[in-house]
């Protein structure tokens, strides 16, 4: 029996919980255990709010990045239906399997959606994005950090492109979304510096549990909820919040942003000690990552040699990488590779030995 | 560093995970560890299937039950679409508001939706709901388990009618679905018995952690995705799923419905001994549970006092109760109540005290 403080009556008195039906930390409940876990919700939104430069209210919570996206691209489609005959989206071709996929959905809705590709180097050019906009643009959607080859969008520029259209339009659309799951550990991810009006983030990508996930949806975005229920956040995303999860999440999150340049600079010592002997040991080794990209990714490829056998032969000598992201390859034509990934215990003594390992595995 | 045993070179060994950009335990991985998470998470869909009497294949794991219940009723809306100009789908007037909510969005999709109401004592008539289905009628969704009342309906009785008219009628339609979440603790959850084509269960609601569900999809059932991303559990539900949550969901479904029987009779028992006391102490106690409901659940009104008050004061007094769920209201002209809800820890002095002290607030 759990004791609790009664303010009330000024002594500790057992209590007797009889909400079973609901279950214990539930924030809509009206007893202490309940308005506890309310405060504890609310009280990690804020936290990551003033992280990313936001209002509470902006931040709905979700089971995770794939979720925020979903609700992100077929939320707005849905709520501009109405008005705009076909609402057209635009995204570009090396996107996460979850936007690519709702772009899909929104086609056979009825919508339309155009793909901008990236340049030779696998950056994004910003003019190109702007000329993908039509009359009928609701959304941009975008990732900030490439989860395959680590390369970094533009998207401030972008936001600021786009801000100049709407203002000559006198619209409020297009809006912009972008997935910044992967950019949280080393990149700012201050919503008003990068300018957008959704935002996604992911618990487990940055350092926090799995199966917690967030979309900031900026004031004035019209946007519809994709699953229905209880009226939690804002009446937009319905279920009982996880807010065990999301007061981790707001610690992780808190933690990777305060830790990100300390990080950033040490990851992109690693990152070079990494590349610099790889291509000592290995000379025909094809690095994909753009020279804008971040310190927490290199990708690699072998031409003529099946990656997923040279995945394998690593995992053999203990070295865990992984072929693509855990979702699919965003392209069957595009070429192989290996992704190695550092976090916050990867050190250079690590990344020597990765690098004599797949020596060994490749030749 | 995590230390783990490599059986292709038979020696502890040191593994460097350079995979941070996907996260551990990710059970699409190919290396050991995400081979690991991947085995886990299909120990546990095979546990969980043995209880339920299903095939592994056939459990989709969500986020909770709000999503499952989405899932069952937009997946199978939308499905059906293409072959029948307005699918319909039939509901009960108590149904939880994620099953409500989504009815609506059915309707708003150019759908029907048919509301049978209760019997004047809470209970569900199942002719009634033979009567409700049309030539379009795609899926019948009822609740198990009132968990407002704790209202038992006879769902495999309303199976076995709606067996009879498939059979008749030379199809597959229309499917059951059954929210069985407040059920598990006491009642069988076994699908085959139980007849129905889809079953939402969550975690949080059997013992287990928040932040994982499950909707059973018998084989044959068409249903389309509600989210899209990753190809995850059969192209149903996609992102990387919560493992650690799923592995807690096994284990507490397991043990609930191994103790269902003890936990039936031992709450039984409780209930009695508490609406006893409660009309020697409160003869004017209305109690809305018909006879057949859980012994988990009593719900009990007070004309013409202001339920949620009962609620604060109980709570000063220590007693956590609701005054509903922690959804919405079924209805605002619904009959104001309050709900004590039993579990494992729940004991006899428990509820005497909590009688007590219910008076103490009434009177």
């Amino acid at each position: 029996m759990k004791m609790c403080y009664l303010s009330t009556m000024n002594l500790f008195k057992k209590i007797i919980f009889l909400d079973h039906a609901a279950g214990r930390e539930n924030p809509s409940a009206i007893y202490d255990e309940g308005v506890e876990a309310k405060h504890a919700l609310e009280e990690a939104r804020t936290r990551i709010a003033r992280v990313l430069h936001v209002q509470a209210r902006d931040i709905i919570f979700t089971s995770g990045g794939t979720e925020s996206d979903n609700l992100a691209l077929l939320g707005v489609f849905e709520a501009h239906r109405e008005k705009i005959l076909k609402p057209h989206i635009v995204i570009s071709n090396v996107e996460h399997p979850a936007v690519r996929e709702c772009a899909k959905e929104v086609v056979r809705r009825g919508g339309e959606v155009s793909v901008v590709d990236m340049r030779e180097d696998g950056t994004l050019d910003p003019q190109k994005v702007l000329h993908a906009i039509k009359e009928s643009t609701v959304l941009i959607s975008l990732m900030y950090v490439n989860n395959e080859t680590g390369a970094v969008h533009p998207i401030s520029k972008i936001s600021r492109l786009v801000e100049e259209y709407r203002k000559k339009r006198g619209s409020k659309l297009p809006y912009i979304h972008t997935d910044a799951s992967q950019a949280a550990t080393v990149l700012s991810v201050d919503v008003l510096k990068l300018g957008v009006d959704l935002m996604t983030l992911d618990a487990s990508k940055v350092g926090g549990p799995k199966g917690a996930g967030l979309l900031v949806v900026r004031p004035g975005v019209k946007i519809k909820p994709i699953l229905f229920g209880g009226g939690q956040e804002r009446g937009l995303r319905p279920g009982t919040e996880n807010v065990e999860a999301i007061k981790e999440f707001a610690q992780a999150l808190e933690e990777a942003q305060g830790q990100r340049e300390e990080q950033f600079e040490r990851l992109s010592s690693i990152k070079k000690t990494f590349i610099e002997e790889v291509k000592r040991l290995l000379p025909q080794a094809i690095f994909n990552s753009p020279a804008l990209s971040v310190p927490s990714i290199v990708s690699m490829s072998f031409p003529g040699l099946l990656h997923e056998f040279l995945a394998v032969k690593l995992n053999e000598r203990g070295v865990c990488v992984s072929t693509g992201s855990s979702c699919k390859n965003i392209n069957t034509e595009e070429r192989e590779a290996l992704r190695f990934s550092f976090g916050p215990e990867t050190s250079k003594k690590d990344v020597l030995e990765a690098a004599r390992l797949l020596r060994e595995v490749v030749i």
